[in-house]
């Protein structure tokens, strides 16, 4: 039997393109021991993916010229020659932009247990996305109810989680967005408060309508112009959740900008950066939480699926590009 | 009897120059019900008060036109007409610059208990800078031993006393000063394991030597330049005090740097503004703690003090051109 996979070919500057990639065939060979055969169903697409195939450094070891591009994925156990995991079995993990993946159990982040909600959702609001929201938010945001909570790619797969989870916490969720489509969506899927395109003029003057007092948690995935505006508006006391930079497709040369510390100073205000892998321990209680506010209705969420793996040279650019409407994903398997 | 008082005659815009102030002289009246007469022994000269008397927005109410500069001094209770102070008593407070303050009893940040030693510390080691350096470093910068320390204005008052503070810890601190003499003091006065001449040439070739490991905790009294060249030294997890902006006199128009929001991500660091007054609670343990480390020999200060009230008015600017060594104080009293 064949399988194929995405393997990295040149490093990118700034957002890795589909030339970046190759799409290579190889048979599969004998599952090695102490290994677990993956059929993927689902492969994530993730802004992160950007910094693990820089040419600069990152929190991530780099994906190495000529593997198969690092990848969270979600399958089914076709084989396996370790005791933990029987073929049949859901699994998500790190799986690599690929039909099968031979992995060690160390691989495997989590049995999935939601069997009940689509497999998909391990990538997403059960995954990476609704876990960077929830924990990010809970322990760098910390929001108390009555506060308001702004969050930037609010239409987003993690932004759509944070905005959700603050309104479940009792705040004031307040989106900001690329387009007045995606501002559309956070107000009437997701129910934030209010939301802001900021490609419309005033962003300024839109901000201080939305956050009549100040903005207490800043859920920021984007750096850049955006930021710019909500700094001025922080409240006393705020707390700036940096998760992501999505504004800038590069860091060289690096970027200026107004200067924080006159802000993080007037306002006593905190910023820190997170990256969910730091919080592995708080995972499988994160997951639980999510899935029940998705069971009763609370927690909503937006897919955006590409189907077969001739999708995945081209699928990150395109995150870049903000073509995306929802988290999104490739699927393998119907 | 008369009094001298320096008032606020304009706004400056940035640092404020002598022009700004006058000095006038008034018969003292009688002292009004509920008030306590403190005869003012000295006067703090601060960095912050820049911002209580600048044209923008801070985080303190600003200095009227026409108003008796807003100042910390100490200085002994002359008369009271409340039961808590008594004649005679040491006093450490919001007295202004002048000779004579009539207060309420509201106005008296605390009795100088530590009368062995030489009262002026009340404004210095034993005062705002001190407390600002002992809390500003465990709340915020909370240092392990063996970590490095990384301080600006490391000869300053409050510098001075953050790298001493983070050697009583049990940690390597570093300086960055502006001058070979005021490096030269952070090693031989303070005890630094290093310190840097930031007006040398190859800064950030010195971070990166007098800090192999990375900067655990960066006490950041500047911004500006020399921050530019320590952020991308954070070690992973790094701890960033805000305290103060030094390197600008102004912020408008507001100044544009390095982006930080990528540094904060990737190195999962923390950054936090911090003003002492948010920490009143803190501030009577704070001093009882400093005290004995001076009693110990173990914190050492260097005060910079000008003679005669006459000497307020361009003593903050003064401050500003660098020309201090130590902690400025004004004399009143012999």
């Amino acid at each position: 039997m064949k399988s194929r996979a995405v393997v990295l070919v040149s490093r990118p500057h700034g957002v890795a393109q589909a030339e970046n990639f190759a799409i290579r065939e190889a048979e599969l060979g004998v599952l090695p021991e102490g290994h677990v055969r993956v059929r993927n169903a689902f492969l994530s697409v993730d802004p992160a993916m950007r910094g693990w195939i820089a040419d600069r450094g990152n929190y991530s070891a780099p994906v190495e010229i000529g593997s198969v591009m690092r990848s969270l994925a979600v399958g089914e156990v076709s084989e396996s020659k370790v005791p933990e995991f029987r073929p049949g079995e859901i699994v998500t993990g790190w799986f690599g932009w690929q039909e099968f993946a031979d992995v060690a159990p160390s691989s495997v982040v989590r049995r999935v247990k939601e069997t009940d909600l689509p497999y998909s959702l391990a990538l997403g609001v059960l995954g990476i996305n609704g876990v960077t929201a929830l924990v990010g938010l809970e322990t760098i945001g910390e929001p108390r109810p009555g506060e308001t909570v702004l969050v930037s790619t609010a239409a987003g797969a993690v932004g759509s989680a944070v905005g959700q989870i603050a309104k479940i916490l009792g705040c004031r969720a307040v989106g900001i967005a690329g387009g007045s489509e995606k501002a559309r969506t956070c107000r009437e899927l997701f129910g934030y408060d209010a939301a802001i395109d900021y490609r419309g003029p005033g962003l300024a003057e839109a901000l201080a309508a939305a956050c009549p007092d100040g903005v207490n948690v800043y859920f920021d995935n984007t750096s850049g112009a955006i930021s710019d505006a909500v700094w001025p508006r922080l409240a006393v006391g705020g707390r700036v959740v940096i998760c992501g930079t999505a504004s800038f497709s590069s860091w060289d040369p690096w970027p200026n900008g107004p200067r924080l510390e006159r802000h993080l100073l007037v306002k006593r205000a905190r910023a820190q950066g997170f990256v969910v892998f730091d919080y592995a321990d708080r995972w499988e209680a994160s997951v639980a939480k999510l899935a029940d506010w998705v069971r009763a209705g609370k927690l909503r969420y937006s897919e955006d699926v590409l189907d077969g793996i001739e999708a995945c040279p081209d699928a990150l650019a395109g995150l870049y590009r903000g073509e995306n409407r929802g988290k999104r994903l490739i699927r393998l398997t119907k």
